[in-house]
């Protein structure tokens, strides 16, 4: 493993002092009854819900842009590609440091993602509804404007920036038994697991997944057996479709992280997400469905020893003019 | 005033102790950066959704019912009327203490409220939707069934019990100037008011009600003014359609409240509604748009040394099944 693509934690203490510089909230931790009872276990929500652009997209995104603009104060401005979250936090994080930003977007985003985008002032360009196009384009915006990339999860400052969620974590509940976090590139579950694991290598974190992803086959392996070029998984969770992790997020992922995968069908991850809604009173989007639908459908899959359980709610982005997930299953 | 009706300090203490010797769970107060700046003051929500069956209703039905087993620990059970969420309460508090519980409800109550009152085992019993109705067959069973009536407000523990919202929320937030309350018969802003003006004589309780309520008249007369028999008010939100306030609670009311009154269309309380959801990410019910409605859309009607504002979201329980208020607006 490459030491200088991944965050030390000294690093992502540092990118939890950037956050609070500026005032990014310390997220909160909710409990439910009716969650405790349902799984025999105490949950903790960490709720990035909350956080500032409504994921936690932001963490990484400020902390990259600080960071970008402390080494080059005369950075022209910020490029990116995203299926949403990360296009809203990067455009948010650029107006911030008041930088021209560019979001590259997949043809089928939801228009709630692209308005919260245009609200902060970005450029938005359309591109075809693949995993390659979008980066492409985004390359050759950088090169003509000279402008600086925000990769999604692939970078040392996106990562420690995510990695800050654990860091808010391991204070809050000090005796956690484990994470569930959503997994998509990776970028997130990585932050995480390089600094919980560090602070308490007895901590499991485990990756929440749609199906067909094969992650629990690649960290059993150790190796990249996803197919090539990459594709996109057949979900309803657009901010999870990508079938491969990242080139620098899988290795810390193969380290850190558990082999066993909780691979979640759409269904379940809908359900979830109504859950949250009716019981647990929050707003959350469908890729915090797969971190919840885990522990609500595969708890009895944890040891019986795992008693403190995070799962991570990655934010509350949904698209509220259409009808809900589970009203258009009708 | 008769001073036996009105809680005391001591009593709204007793009742905080109640709850807490069950685990009914102290809410937590949140923060929104974009309501803050929307607003220009400090707002605090008090999140009452996040309460035991989804309302604050749980707190007054849980200290009325835990208190009369306490001197009648034979009481062969409990009837109640109620708008939905008091009915929940009431339904769950008892299937706590193990007794029967009957709730009369209008014939138009929401489904998601009807279910959530069967699921705690308690028998429905529906009544045309006129505000005397309910309280007629409600008597009629009490006496042949030698029931305990549990009042949605108008009850000395009731008002106790919701007045622990204040116990918590001044402890959490104790340099508060004002709280903004959603009112229907008024048992929520009494017990919020008794407590809270005789600990700060000088923090300011708002109500926040729908339009035709007439109450900012009846309290600058401090008499009566609403035509009788009692009507239901045009509105959406069927939590707070009652026009008149109670015989217990008004001249609580007159005592502790603003004279001012923040009177809202539907329209604003269901664009806070939807704000709640959108930018919040809470999930919330119409009743709760009110107060949020008052400080988005009329916080210029408050005294600019006005800083520190507690909103009461009463509740979370919206009926996910259908389109949202909003969504039905097209």
């Amino acid at each position: 493993m490459n030491e200088k693509l991944n965050p030390s934690l000294a690093e992502i203490h540092i990118a939890a002092s950037h956050l609070r510089s500026i005032s990014v909230p310390i997220t909160p931790v909710l409990t439910n009854a009716i969650l405790n009872k349902l799984t025999g276990r105490n949950i903790y929500l960490k709720c990035e819900n909350f956080q500032l652009t409504g994921s936690f997209k932001s963490r990484g995104a400020l902390n990259t842009i600080l960071n970008a603009m402390k080494i080059e104060p005369n950075l022209k401005g910020f490029v990116t590609y995203s299926s949403g979250n990360h296009g809203i936090a990067v455009a948010h994080a650029a107006s911030l440091v008041q930088r021209p930003c560019i979001v590259v977007l997949c043809n089928d985003t939801p228009k709630n993602k692209i308005d919260a985008i245009k609200q902060y002032g970005a450029e938005i360009v359309l591109c075809e509804s693949t995993p390659l196009s979008h980066i492409a384009i985004c390359l050759d915006i950088a090169k003509e404007r000279e402008y600086y990339i925000v990769p999604a999860s692939d970078h040392c400052d996106v990562i420690a920036g995510q990695g800050t969620i654990a860091v808010e974590l391991m204070e809050q509940i000090p005796d956690l038994d484990a994470i569930l976090v959503p997994v998509s590139d990776g970028g997130l579950i990585s932050g995480i697991a390089l600094y919980a694991k560090r602070i308490n290598p007895n901590i499991r974190i485990y990756a929440c997944v749609p199906e067909g992803k094969m992650l629990e086959e690649c960290l059993v392996e150790g190796k990249r057996l996803w197919p090539d070029p990459p594709q996109f998984l057949e979900t309803e969770c657009k901010a999870c479709r990508s079938q491969q992790c990242g080139m620098i997020t899988f290795p810390i992922m193969c380290s850190f992280i558990e082999k066993q995968v909780f691979t979640i069908p759409d269904k379940v991850m809908i359900d979830a997400t109504r859950f949250a809604f009716e019981h647990l009173k929050l707003v959350i989007e469908l890729a915090s469905g797969l971190s919840l639908g885990a522990i609500l459908s595969q708890h009895n899959k944890l040891d019986t020893n795992i008693h403190n359980i995070a799962v991570i709610i990655t934010g509350g982005n949904i698209d509220l003019n259409d009808r809900l997930p589970w009203q258009q299953e009708k």
